[in-house]
């Protein structure tokens, strides 16, 4: 894709990231993120449980009907972001009271294109009011924050997608991936999530420790492992079998 | 000011810069400009011919009501700029029939910078429809061009105005490390990989496998989980249990 004064990431990288929005409730926000997401020669944008169901028609979406004709429409997070191999969330706020790395943009933004030369990367922006969820936060390896001053940190959707998108095309030496390891996707992520769960439930783990929000805690850590491919197929094993293994005493 | 998690140039630097929209149409998009205004710490809007006078009751303008309620109205750009000793203008075309050094935004970026440690700058972003007029890149000393795709080279006012604006807080002297998470030392992972050894073991998953190194293989397993030192904790805990549950069905 030519882009106007210099050379840019080949199309099929940029093709690569998906923009989710996830329960945005004004079709105008989502129509100005498909327009920066044309702007800058993205493609894909997906929308987690849009609060109107209208926003194909949002009007703002100057030059990207076709684009916003096309976004995909999902139930859940976890289907949104199956295909991914790495999920980037973003937030306003510096001192979440989460696990979770959070970056500046043009750090976040090179890690981003170093895995779009070889998978998958969604990157994740909340609603208008609150964000994302701990629900939502939970399915993300690490944060972006773009650097707001204090007395402003919240910025419109639209204008907070526009500069993410900026600084993931913005340098023009791409930095080439070094051979990668092939990463587990989203999808594989989070079966594992669910088989340690199920591990965890009939281990009696989960009894002992009476928290609300066990499963975002071990989706969590799982994401944190960052697990290789290969990897998941193995802790998918030794994990099953430790599940028989626990049930037989039963 | 403040900014989270960096420095950034000194207050009145930032004051020193006016943005000024000139004939802007949709207040919406004036609202826009003085949203990201008030997210990177700016503080002079200036508006030449607004197309409505209404524009002071701007919805978008979260958090930004103070600035747009002090935005000053010029009838004539060059008013306007009276006051500043470099005029930038911004531009979505690159082969302008002008004479008009064209920068990229980082670039220009710097540039700006500099001057605004001495004296007044005026960046300048006209109307939704036509840009700026050849009348009004007239009193530009040169322009800046944020790099859009040719598909759809035209951006949203409110978002060129927070692409660049971004830009130009954006670079810190100090490339700040990334708060780093504590990580497992190597005692710690040993660990890990011993009661997980022993949980293989008790659960028949290594007897299925007949590998001599399986120990290394582990090892090699857990080493690739880059553990930190608090989730480290967390796996001997699960690890613990289930193995605490196997041996009860014995």
């Amino acid at each position: 894709m030519p882009y106007n004064g210099r050379r840019v990431p080949p199309t099929d990288e940029l093709s690569r990231l998906s923009v989710i929005l996830v329960a945005p409730r004004n079709p105008l926000n989502i129509g100005a993120a498909a327009r920066a997401m044309s702007n800058f020669g993205f493609k894909s944008l997906r929308i987690v449980n849009p609060y109107t169901p209208s926003f194909r028609e949002a009007k703002s979406a100057v030059g990207a009907s076709d684009l916003l004709a096309s976004a995909e429409s999902f139930k859940s997070l976890a289907e949104a972001v199956e295909d991914c191999t790495l999920v980037v969330g973003t937030t306003a706020v510096r001192n979440r009271d989460l696990q979770h790395p959070i970056r500046r943009p043009e750090y976040g933004a090179r890690m981003i294109r170093q895995r779009l030369g070889a998978s998958k990367v969604a990157l994740l922006f909340g609603s208008e009011k609150f964000g994302l969820s701990n629900d939502a936060l939970s399915h993300c390896h690490w944060l972006i924050r773009i650097p707001t001053c204090d007395e402003n940190i919240s910025m419109n959707l639209g204008q907070a997608v526009a500069v993410c998108l900026y600084e993931l095309i913005r340098e023009s030496k791409v930095a080439r991936a070094a051979k990668q390891p092939k990463l587990a996707t989203a999808a594989e992520q989070e079966r594992v999530t669910l088989l340690l769960l199920d591990a965890l439930q009939t281990s009696g783990f989960l009894d002992r420790r009476h928290v609300s929000d066990a499963d975002d805690r071990i989706r969590r850590l799982v994401r944190r492992l960052h697990l290789q491919e290969r990897d998941a197929v193995i802790w998918l094993g030794m994990l099953r079998q430790m599940l028989w293994k626990m049930n037989q005493g039963k």
